[in-house]
């Protein structure tokens, strides 16, 4: 295990900031010299690779049956993967762009909660436009 | 604004944690009854056209012209509103699989460290195939 | 409408060649000097782009519901239209890199075949590991 | 090789038509009983995959770099398998939905002849404000 993780504890949701899950991706990339590579282009082209990758997993199956996944720890455990990498891009790119995630994703919640009003859209996917 | 965001502090990522992202997303959701739709398929599928709206950005440019986004505040406040979409997916995913986010991108990135050696991909995008 | 498409017969599948779709975008692309920005890289986002507003049509249905857009001519439309979308990046890929698209999709198929005989996969969308 | 590619012909893009080219997968599909799978909300999801692993090709090269792979065999035939995987799904949903594919590409091509008028857009990836 390389230097950085040796020894350290594990980072549960619960405990761990958006700036330490940043910092953690800065690390890795700074070591590897790999800041050249890392224009919002390229990294907004691997995130859209990593989520094509994490859909795949529930490509032939229904709704339904892909709620399976929960169940089955090996399969999970692969969909966690994906998600990471896609979380990692983000990271990497919230880094590039000089973007702090957590106020952008609480902005983005706030609008788009105005957007959908509760009276309007519960239960339903689209506005109820007779409302 | 609706109740939830009045009064709101804003959340930096300094001290916002993972969980705190995912019970905002838990509750926008809950209170429009949209769990329903949120099997792991359609989630996947949404974060992945996500995905595309935020490298839509990027499309014509150049890799070096795709960083002039980080000094032009307009276009960078529409790149976080993409990002915040991407993440806040991630975040529905996660709860709706009971995955710890936090947990999965360190997991993955300490597998990654191991996959690209510092060593063998200092300023390489690939493994360097003679060490 | 343009000079080039003024009086144009309508053409339908049976009696279009890929090559003949395929020199409708190469005229359409030089008159307005746009292989500058065709390189494989770019086409290849474009695609991706047009791929995910082509699936966000069917984002939030169920696979049976999906199936409806058939019966629904404006709907049908829509995605008639993003359908050409990704084809028109396919075609200009093909112009850019100089690949006989016919000939890869055929080859492809055969491969494909070989690879998922219809003994061990027929009503299976993976191959029946007991054959 | 399965019967149905036997002693055939090779199809290249002059003479062979789109129809040609959708009965070949639909014969595919069929032999297979996979027709329950095609659902358009299935296809449209593969076809996004397909078009991610495309792209990754071209992930961490810049622009100039993506088009050397018009001068490299082996890499050009991964390009080619994957523009053909596209495709396949593309010809698919067209057999699905009985969406006339041609004329869909040539539809959609002048409707964007007439949003990029040649004089407004020669040379630039947007339109000039100024005309």
């Amino acid at each position: 295990m390389p230097a950085e993780f040796k020894g350290k504890q594990r980072m549960p949701d619960p405990t761990t900031t958006v700036s330490a899950l940043r910092e953690a991706m800065r690390r890795f990339v700074t070591e590897r010299d790999w800041e050249q590579f890392h224009s919002p282009k390229n990294l907004a082209m691997g995130l859209s690779v990593e989520a094509a990758e994490l859909m795949e997993h529930f490509l032939w199956v229904s709704n339904e049956e892909s709620c399976d996944v929960a169940r089955d720890p090996a399969r999970l455990g692969e969909v966690a993967d994906e998600m990471a990498d896609v979380a990692l891009y983000l990271l990497a790119l919230s880094n590039t762009l000089g973007i702090d995630l957590s106020d952008a994703i609480t902005n983005k919640l706030a609008k788009t909660a105005l957007k959908y009003p509760v009276e309007r859209c519960r239960g339903r996917h689209t506005l109820d436009p007779t409302q």
